[in-house]
């Protein structure tokens, strides 16, 4: 039988992710073990990658191949799937002219240098220009992409396809005032918590030894992934069956890398439970951001920070870090959920995370929409933080300099990490409603669970839109409710 | 001014020099960190970038820059220089059909398996029929290329550049009953030795410290390069400033990985040498193995095994492993050149190593002119082993099953391990003639040394000859009077 148009755009498809994979390995190595001196010559490397796989991804022989095969009579409801979502990738990036995605890379290359000067000496001056470029190209990004109602959709569609920027705005509104009032009330409970229980010293080859039993626990295949140490964790995927987590470590709080590895390996189980074959397809890939975030923050928060999960696991704690074995468990449960009110996102907590998330949304929609002028960033990002948190950022360092993400270009997909958050509580609620993964969960046995999630998740690669993960794993959209519930019983604990 | 050819050809060159530098760092990523079910999907990876390097390289394209670049005046020496490796390279690349180099590449692959498991079950029969296959592709492969004499010559000439079989065998059969006496002699003195100085427990990390920093002494600079963990030590260089080393670790002596460390920053030194701006070009690449490898013999045993090194490094070792403090210089001296017979070439001493390898060479060119049937390797490894060591190898394993390279394809280099043990000796001895390399190697300070070489050897690049790297550095061709005269003095001592 000779292969139909569909067959050679698999494999073309499939010639792409050789590349884009082994870009990623480099970019892996770079972060991971690459020595400094050999930047340049990687940089080569990674740009010559990137441009052969644009180039097939973007090229004559794809496209004729796509109408083709749009043309042809699909075979399964797979192939019909993985043909809408190739379109689709395929007008987005063509859409883009060459010359502006030079033109917007070199603009981050110098943004990032801007921005790192500018937060380290906490001067929003030396940044605003470069954020003023970084913004053009993402109006000039979403003109050229299109949009419904506003150009923050079509950044938005970038990360988590078929969300509408306005109605994540009518969302947040409805949620912000029950995220102040549950985290004012956290913050007031916490105020009795002694969080000097885990003060000691905490190796850093011990700290990988928990951590590595840990994240097997929970599935963790390390013959299909390692663990590795970079400066900003994050996990990527190399191949079908090599996802590299990576971590960072604080010899005072062993929690800060455990927490950070139980998060990166939601994320990995994830990649690891897609489609294998299917790799480089959108059928083989994730589905969105919002959906990728709900497996780290699953993981991480519903059972990492979980009383079951302590009971099994503190005692082995105290077996590695033996200056813990006077610690009670209700002290160890009160200490790593804490709740404070902070300047910095990545260093929040549970109760106040998502209030981060809300400024910083409102904040970028208003950039891009125009309404507000890059200049006035600083004074709009304190205003709303005051009243949200109650207290002023002492410099722009611990404001709207903090993040890296406008350097690089990333406007569009802040809200994909409360997303996160209500799929990973209406996730777990859901499957906690199986009296076996119940029971398991009390043991901390997760492999039930992540059978689950497997199967409702995991499996239904990237063609489904998230939305209709959602609905085929809980039998709703999301829907905010299990988020305030979990957060409200976890901090009236 | 537009581009010439030769410019256009450079441009071509390193395009597929950014390919195979990243093939190389998959390679590097597979033997020391990919997780093991990364596997099929890396094979695939490095076939696919191999491929397309392969397929640049011998493409119309190649050709005709090349042909039009050789009928223009060259600009200068080193691009007359260039062209003329560079149409060796094409022509050698373009004479064995494609067909050929895969079916080489399956064979291996299977032979691989076939030799683990000949070498695990000590059964070389198991190994016969794909040493036979690899024979056979082999004898293809020089008929393909051509050769003066006889077949073994193209499979040499891959390696060493203008070296001759003939020469070889008649340099070796001279040196044969002096190596051969001085190993006897070595070993009848070394029996007096006591190897239990060195007893005791060597914990991984500070064997680490000690080897890192016995590198940077050297002058191996770790923004350029790096040394990881592997079942077999390796130097592989991944970009222009990216020369990545590996050893591997025995927690009773700490001195196996410290030699294999200095042996491999001896390549690594000579890669970090050459020159940088001509990545990819044969002026910016190595000579040859048999220079290659005197850089290596070099560092681990005319520096690395001396009297000098150790008067410097003995204190700093005793300071990181306390419990050799009550060893003496030379006690310890004797320990490290302690001479034996042994059946393993890997493991042997500076003293044996090299009947080692008259040994192979001698059987290998016997098996490539068809003199010596496969069935027969062996009878005939056995008979000449008792006739250069006085003892027959308990079994193939022990025999001619213990080496990999054959099982790789890998038929005609291992003249340049001895080779370049006279390189490395002419070299250093030449280079200690200077009163200022002396005083210093006296002092175990090695900058004037390595600022010697990095002039004589390592900024010639890889256009001249072998013969003429040795020319230009010591005035001389290859002699081996200076290695066995330094072998004399060694185990003199």
């Amino acid at each position: 039988m000779p292969a139909t148009a569909y067959d050679q755009l698999v494999a073309l498809v499939q010639e792409v992710s050789l590349l884009s994979s082994t870009e990623a390995t480099l970019s892996w190595d770079q972060e991971t073990y690459m020595p400094a001196k050999a930047l340049a010559f990687r940089a080569r490397q990674m740009s010559y990658l990137n441009g052969k796989a644009h180039a097939l991804a973007t090229g004559t022989v794809f496209r004729k191949l796509l109408e083709k095969a749009e043309s042809e009579k699909p075979r399964n409801a797979k192939a019909a799937a993985n043909l809408k979502e190739l379109r689709r990738d395929y007008d987005r990036a063509v859409k883009l002219p060459q010359k502006l995605v030079i033109e917007e890379s070199e603009i981050c290359a110098h943004g990032k240098a801007a921005w790192a000067e500018a937060r380290q000496k906490s001067d929003f001056s030396l940044f605003a220009p470069h954020l003023q470029k970084l913004v053009s190209i993402a109006r000039r990004k979403a003109d050229l992409w299109g949009y419904a109602n506003e150009p923050y959709d079509a950044l938005l569609e970038t990360y988590e396809r078929g969300a509408r920027t306005d109605e994540v705005a009518a969302l947040f509104t409805r949620l912000k005032p029950e995220l102040a009032k549950i985290a004012r009330q956290a913050v007031e409970q916490s105020a009795s918590v002694n969080p000097k229980v885990l003060r000691g010293k905490y190796p850093i080859e011990k700290q990988q030894l928990l951590n590595a039993e840990v994240a097997a626990s929970l599935g963790f295949d390390f013959e299909a992934g390692r663990i590795d140490t970079t400066a900003h964790p994050f996990c990527t995927t190399l191949g079908p069956a090599d996802i590299r987590l990576t971590t960072r470590y604080d010899e005072s709080d062993f929690t800060s890398s455990l927490f950070g590895v139980m998060h990166e390996a939601g994320h990995g189980l994830y990649e690891q439970g897609l489609p294998q074959d299917d790799f480089g397809l959108p059928s083989g890939r994730a589905c969105s951001l919002g959906i990728h975030e709900s497996q780290s923050r699953l993981w991480e928060n519903h059972v990492g920070r979980s009383r079951a999960f302590w009971e099994k696991w503190l005692p082995r704690t105290i077996e590695i870090f033996p200056h813990l074995k006077k610690v009670k468990l209700d002290d160890f449960l009160q200490a790593i959920n804490r709740a404070q009110y902070s300047f910095i996102r990545v260093e929040a907590d549970q109760a106040t995370y998502d209030l981060h998330i809300l400024l910083r949304f409102a904040i970028e929609r208003r950039i891009v929409s125009g309404e507000l002028a890059v200049k006035d960033v600083p004074a709009a990002w304190n205003e709303e933080f005051e009243s949200l948190f109650g207290m002023v950022p002492p410099d722009d360092a611990h404001g709207c300099l903090q993040d890296i993400h406008w350097s690089m270009g990333g406007l569009g997909y802040f809200a994909t990490y409360t997303l996160g958050n209500l799929n990973a509580a209406q996730l777990f609620g859901t499957a906690r409603k199986s009296k076996k993964i119940a029971t398991a969960l009390d043991k901390a046995d997760y492999a039930p669970l992540l059978a689950w999630l497997r199967e409702k998740v995991h499996s239904q690669g990237g063609t489904p839109l998230p939305g209709e993960i959602m609905v085929h794993a809980t039998g709703k959209p999301t829907d905010a409710k299990w988020h305030l519930k979990h957060l409200r019983e976890r901090f009236a604990e």
